[in-house]
C-alpha cells in the first residue's frame, strides 16, 4: 500500500525585551506581551522565581501581588509563587520539577496559561521543561535575571534538567511566550555572576564578530567594574547573535553541528567534576581558554590572537585555570577529556567540535589530537595567575 | 533598547509505511527507512516492545536477532529488547518511563540512534515521551501493532504518560522519525483490539469524508468478521485522514481547535472513570455515540443521520452504554460531566467541541447544554442491546 508522507514546518515566533522595573505597575511591558494572545478574558499566571532572586530582591514578591492586582483584567495569580533554589544543582533534583508539575496541575494552568520563571538559567531550564511536558506545553514566559540567562541560554529555545549525573540529560526544544530582560535584576548580582556571563558574549563575538569583540575588548574594564551601560549593550548584542544564530538553519539541532557551543565540551565535563561549584560562564571562560589555547597549537590561529584572547578573558576577571582540568581517571586519562565522548553522545552523530580560524569566526573540525588538548592544559595550568592561587 | 524578534519554522517530515512481515530477513522497508539519515555507519537501535506483542508473537525476539544480525551494515542492537507491559494503565507507572530511560542512558543511545517502539497506542505513547525527552529528542520508530495505533495515534506527533489520574498529563509534540504499520501483527489481536481502533476510522468519516464513511457502512460485517483486506483498507484511508490534518492548520495544537477530538471529551473521562477497564477506542465509540445523539437532540443532523450512525456503531459490534455513563458526583451531577472541564483544561483556551453538521460534516461549538446532555446519555441508556447487559 501506499506510503503516506507527512510534511510541515510549525512557525515558532517571540520578542526578547528590554526594560527596567518590570513589576512596577507603571510598567506596561509584560501586560502588552501577554495582549499577543488576543484573549478576551484574564489570564491565568503561576510564578516561579529563583530563591536567590527572591532572597535578593525582598520586596519582589509584594511588588507583584502589587503589580498583578493593578492589572487583574490582563492577568492574575492562580497561586502563591513557587520559590525554588537556583544554580546548575537545582537541576539535579526530580523534587523541583515535581513542585512545578503539582502547582501546573493543583491550579489548573493550562495549555493557554502562563508560567512565568524569574531567576537564572537553571531555574529557567527546570521551569520551561515542566512548562514544555506538562499538557505537552503551557506558555512560559522567561525574566531571565543573571548575565548569563539574559545574553545566552534564557533567550534560546532549549530546557532541561539533569539525570544519570549528566547535565541536560532530559529537555526539549520549546520556544518561549516572550522573553524580557529587566537589567534592575542585574544590580544584586554577585560579582561572580555579574562576569560569568561575559565569556558567552566573548564566545560568540570570536566565532560570528569580530566588531563585537573588538567592542567587548575595548569596554573590558567597564565590564570588569560593573558598568550598567556597557553592560547591557554586551547583552543586547549577544543576545541578539545567539536569538539569530538559532532562528538560522538548525533551531531544533537535528544535524551534528552546534556551533554555538564553543568551548563547551570541556566546560560541561568541568561543571560536572567541580560538583557544579565552577559558574556555568566561569567553566565556559575556561573551555574557550583550552580550545583557543588549542586552535593556535593547531596552527589555526596566530600566538598574537591567542594571547590577545587569554589576555582579554583574564581583564575580564576570570579564572583560567581549576585542578580538575588534570583530574585523572583510574587509567591515568585526564577526566576532561571525557567530556569529548559525553557532548558527541548528548548531540549524537559525528563528533563536531568548533575552533577558532581567527578572531571572529569559527571553523568545525571532526577530531582533536589529544597530545595538544595534553600540550593546551598544561599551558593554561602554567599561565594560571599568582591571584588565583589559595591565600596561605 | 531595541525588541529582538525571533521567527523561524521547524520543517518535519515523515512517512508511514505499510508492509507484511516487517522482520523477516528478506523484507528491506526498515534498512531502507533509517538508511534516509544518510550515516555513514551503522546505527545504533533499542528496541522498546509491548509485553503483548512478544507473548502473541513468541519467535519475534528471536526474529529481531535474526533481522539485525543480516543488516549489521545498517543497524545493531545495543541491548536486548526493553519489555513493557502495555495498555493505558502502563502510562501511569512512572517506573516504565524510567526503565527506557536507564536504558537510553546505559547503552549510549543518542541523538541520532534509534528507538523502535513495537506495540499498542499505549507503548508508543510511553517509548515516544521517552525518546521526545531523552537528550531532547532520540529518533522514534513507531511499529504500531494494533488498529487503533496503525490508523490514528501511532501516526501522528504526540506522545505521553499519565500523572496525577489525568490521562496524557506528560507529553510532547515530536514527529517520529518514520511509522511502519505491519498488518501481520493485527492477525494477533484479541477481537476487543480489532475492533476498538475501527472507532477512530468512523470518527473522522463523519467529521471530514463522507465517502469514507460509506465505505466503513458497507464493510461493516466484513470488518465485524476479521475481513484483513477490508481492514487494511480502513485503516489507510483513516491513517492518511489523519496525516492530512496534523500536516495541515495546527500541527502543535497552539489553538483552541482539536477537531480530531470528536467525541473524546466524554471518552477520555470513561477511561479513567472505568480504571481503563475501557479501551480507548471502546470508550470512544460511546464517545461518537453521546455526541451524535446530543448533535441530533440539538437540531444539528436529523433523526435517520442519528440512527444510521448508532447502527453503524452497533452493527461493527460497539457497545455504547456503561454504567459509568450515569455515574455521580457527591452534588449529583454526572461524572461524565466533568469531562467538560478537563477537556477545556487539558487544551486550554475556550471549550471547543467538535459535533455533527451531516454526516461527512463536523462543526465546532463552544457551549454544551447540560439538559440536553443529560437526555442523550439517557436515550443511550434505554438503547443498550440485551447482548451488552452481564449474562445470568
Amino acid at each position: 500500500m501506499k506510503t503516506i508522507e507527512q510534511n510541515f514546518a510549525v512557525p515558532f515566533r517571540y520578542g526578547v525585551y528590554f526594560t527596567e522595573g518590570l513589576f512596577q505597575p507603571e510598567n506596561s511591558m509584560l501586560t502588552d506581551v501577554l495582549a499577543q494572545d488576543n484573549a478576551s478574558s484574564t489570564r491565568k499566571v503561576l510564578f516561579v522565581i529563583d530563591s536567590g532572586v527572591a532572597e535578593a530582591n525582598p520586596a519582589l514578591l509584594g511588588q507583584l501581588n502589587t503589580y498583578t492586582a493593578a492589572h487583574a483584567d490582563v492577568l492574575h495569580q492562580v497561586a502563591e509563587p513557587i520559590i525554588l533554589p537556583g544554580g546548575e544543582v537545582s537541576k539535579n533534583e526530580p523534587e523541583h520539577l515535581q513542585t512545578i508539575l503539582n502547582g501546573i496541575n493543583a491550579f489548573g494552568v493550562c495549555r493557554h496559561s502562563y508560567l512565568i520563571a524569574i531567576g537564572g538559567g537553571a531555574i529557567l531550564d527546570l521551569a520551561g521543561f515542566a512548562a514544555a511536558i506538562a499538557h505537552r506545553g503551557i506558555r512560559l514566559v522567561r525574566v531571565p535575571t543573571t548575565v548569563l540567562s539574559q545574553n545566552d541560554s534564557g533567550v534560546g529555545v532549549k530546557n532541561s534538567v539533569n539525570a544519570f549525573g549528566k547535565k541536560n540529560f532530559l529537555g526539549t526544544f520549546a520556544p518561549p511566550f516572550a522573553v524580557i530582560n529587566d537589567s534592575n535584576f542585574l544590580l544584586t548580582l554577585e560579582d561572580r555572576d555579574w562576569r560569568s556571563g561575559i565569556s558567552e558574549a566573548v564566545k560568540v563575538a570570536l566565532i560570528k564578530d569580530e566588531t563585537f569583540y573588538q567592542s567587548i575588548k575595548a569596554d573590558a574594564q567597564r565590564l570588569a567594574q560593573r558598568d550598567m551601560a556597557a553592560m547591557q549593550k554586551l547583552i543586547h548584542r549577544c543576545a541578539e547573535l545567539h536569538v539569530e544564530h538559532i532562528g538560522g538553519l538548525d533551531p531544533f539541532e537535528m544535524g551534528s553541528s552546534r556551533p554555538l557551543d564553543f568551548g563547551h565540551w570541556a566546560a560541561h565535563k568541568l561543571e560536572q567534576l567541580t560538583k557544579y561549584s565552577l559558574r556555568h560562564g566561569e567553566a565556559v571562560a575556561i573551555g574557550i581558554a583550552l580550545d583557543v589555547t588549542y586552535s593556535w597549537l593547531k596552527g589555526m590561529i596566530t600566538e598574537q590572537e591567542y594571547n590577545e584572547v587569554i589576555a582579554l578573558l583574564q581583564e575580564l576577571g576570570f579564572d583560567l585555570f581549576v585542578p580538575e582540568l588534570v583530574q585523572q581517571e583510574a587509567n591515568g586519562e585526564l577526566s576532561v577529556i571525557r567530556g569529548l565522548t559525553e557532548f558527541r553522545e548528548h548531540l549524537g552523530g559525528k563528533l563536531t567540535i568548533m575552533l577558532l580560524a581567527q578572531i571572529g569566526l569559527g571553523v568545525e573540525v571532526h577530531h582533536m589530537d589529544q597530545e595538544l588538548l595534553y600540550q593546551a592544559i598544561h599551558l593554561l595550568q602554567k599561565k594560571q595567575q599568582p591571584h588565583t592561587l589559595p591565600q596561605v
